[in-house]
């Protein structure tokens, strides 16, 4: 049985000064851990209940009665299984390359949405997701939920967006900005490799992100509503992305 | 001021059985209802805190005590506008017609999902997402909150599913099943008027819905993610839908 202390310390890393101070992380639920266990990551323990310990067949399941998993997780319902993983070294910015597409998101601080995009990134093969100024900690509990594993795939790094912008431009790497008024997507030229940039859904991309260079893009709009969130935004955004590779490939 | 019971009736709109009862539900948030008094939707009462009422400018807005809106309101934050809506005249089910596309969902329980389709279907000019069975109730306060006032726009109806499909072959319109294996979307032939039908992300479409025809459409996995989740595919079809669209208007 851990002490109470190890049981804190599991309990700081529901919190981005935790993980820090700890430089670990948490992934919860069967699915999950079933998709980290998967993955390369380093993981340092796990706890679960008796009877999700068994199912995992690992000896190393420290078992934990239902009210102390309540305590170390965060789910809502049904906390059984809750892995602590070392936070993968922050890889620093590199500019795209070849046919590669990199999102960075600018002032995300919705996890659930910040999550779900670093889903579609790894539905649609892109291997790296910035978040710059702003954005919540694509490591926290919530987004590590939304991203429904893929954090275990995709590079979530942190970096400093407008010099990372200004380093595509130097490079001759073509940096799309997510807008409201900007060239359709349909119809616009996609040319790769490239960084797209989203904002949050409040504020959009920063005036300091913006003025870092990159060509305005938007997904036009035939109806109403007001605008797409983030989430939506990259889906169609990494869809269409796709489609011009898939063009070229068939 | 109102009476005990009158706010007592109002809090009953929480959940379906008082909606259905009542033919009335929830719309709140200054953001929402500001949306909600330009759409033609029939408004009941509006509550609100001293402030946010005088902002408004309407003399009908009925002023509550903070404590009062946090028992009639939902929001986790800032219960400061409720207004009670008349639910409208639920539309009966008819097939699409002419350039028309129109949404259908099979066993969505999330109610941040449903919303954001719908939010996604008025973004793309679509008018109509009918619910089959299973389906979350739109006009739950999480699915009105998540459609971010779009749900005063398009119109979401409840629908007997394998039997609308069959409406639609008997008409000869066509029915797009969206499914993680089938024709690839960007090459598929997106035959309109259309219905486009999307599971939920962990049963898919029904066996039931299947059988009543359709072609299988699928977004084509470029990385490893299991699954998009319903509101991240309706943004990958939509687009591709308005994409044809726009290439035959320019």
């Amino acid at each position: 049985m851990p002490t109470r202390a190890e049981l804190q310390r599991v309990r700081d890393l529901h919190d981005r000064k935790g993980r820090m101070a700890q430089g670990r992380f948490l992934v919860q639920g069967p699915k999950l851990v079933e998709e980290l266990l998967r993955s390369g990551m380093h993981v340092e323990a796990i706890y679960a209940t008796d009877e999700v310990a068994k199912k995992t067949g690992r000896p190393d399941v420290v078992v934990l009665p239902q009210h102390e998993l309540d305590r170390i997780g965060t789910l809502e319902s049904g906390n059984t299984l809750v892995a602590v993983v070392r936070l993968p070294e922050p890889p620093p910015f590199r500019t795209p390359t070849g046919g590669e597409v990199a999102l960075a998101l600018d002032g995300v601080t919705d996890p659930g949405n910040l999550g779900t995009v670093i889903r579609v990134a790894d539905w649609f093969g892109i291997q790296q997701v910035w978040c710059g100024a702003g954005c919540t900690d694509p490591y926290g509990p919530k987004a590590v939920q939304a991203s429904m594993g893929s954090i275990c795939r995709v590079h979530a790094g942190q970096v400093e967006l407008p010099q990372a912008v200004r380093d595509c431009a130097k490079a001759g790497i073509h940096v799309f900005l997510a807008e409201m008024e900007g060239e359709p997507l349909y119809s616009a030229t996609l040319t790769r490799p490239a960084l797209v940039v989203l904002g949050s859904e409040s504020h959009g991309i920063s005036a300091e992100v913006r003025a870092a260079g990159g060509t305005a893009l938007t997904i036009p709009r035939m109806g109403r509503a007001e605008s797409l969130n983030v989430a939506m935004a990259a889906s169609c955004i990494c869809a269409e992305f796709a489609r011009r590779t898939w063009g070229a490939q068939a």
